[in-house]
């Protein structure tokens, strides 16, 4: 943690302990760029389609808000809706974010970005869809970045949407 | 700004101005409270189709992601966004925040929530959607909190969703 007391550390430290202050700006900047980083790394490994490692980004309680199907709650769950996500025909993925803003006290976070997922329809062909999320991101003990919630939609009509496997 | 090291607030009021610390836990649940109390109010404001009322819970800068079409993104888009709902026939809405989490900072926060969403279909019967939404809530200057960003999906498999009315 990092006092923006410059003046001050030397007797703040020497008259006794103290809660964090708020970080300086560079260092709200530097948590900004750390989730970035994450969030596009991230993308990388959804799309050569690792389950775990996919799933290492999520905090344990994390919450999941898909579409088209109910949320899902805690690790488990988001493991086995990335599972069905992955083993559907054709599916590839890529996400990318737009805005990414971080709390002053550097312990909390969001993403907002695009995606764009693409599967195989029963004819066999590519079906496209785009859209739009939401991350909320959580500094964890060893000063790395994970999701603990997520929401996205589609910019399409509903028919081009939530292909029916993970309708079930 | 409520500071934590109690023992020290005279002190280094005494000595120079510093940035603000983080909130003891107890501001923290307040601030929390602040925020559910703000959508549950957002929620019954929303079903008495006041449009600036709704409307004024945003910040300047809003971005709204609404499911099966584009992002609204500033205040205007989600004014003609809300009105365009509110002008759905049947509509009604509902919706409650189930967890709050606020940054030790206390100026960002979010709520994740249910809602559910009636409309009256084309044959004149009622369509309820059921779904679940995440808000990005933040601190202005005057202490209130306003939402800087918000993305819903239904629980429902596609059909049942999106009225056509907003899919233009």
């Amino acid at each position: 943690m990092i006092y923006r007391c410059f003046g001050l550390v030397g007797i703040v430290f020497a008259l006794g302990s103290c809660g964090p202050t708020t970080q300086p700006r560079t260092v709200q900047s530097a948590d900004e760029a750390a989730i970035r980083a994450a969030d596009v790394t991230w993308s990388e490994i959804a799309a050569k389609k690792d389950l775990e490692a996919i799933v290492a980004y999520y905090t344990d309680d994390v919450v999941v808000l898909p579409p088209n199907i109910p949320a899902a709650i805690g690790k488990q769950a988001a493991r086995e809706l990335n599972r069905a996500m992955i083993a559907m025909p054709g599916y590839t993925v890529t996400w990318h974010p737009e805005r990414i803003e971080v709390a002053r006290s550097g312990d909390l976070g969001y993403a907002r970005g695009i995606y764009e997922l693409t599967t195989r329809g029963s004819d066999g062909v590519p079906v496209v869809d785009k859209g739009k999320y939401i991350e909320i991101w959580k500094k964890q003990q060893d000063g790395t970045w994970k999701v603990a919630l997520e929401a996205l939609n589609s910019d399409l009509p509903p028919r081009a949407t939530a292909p029916a496997s993970l309708n079930r």
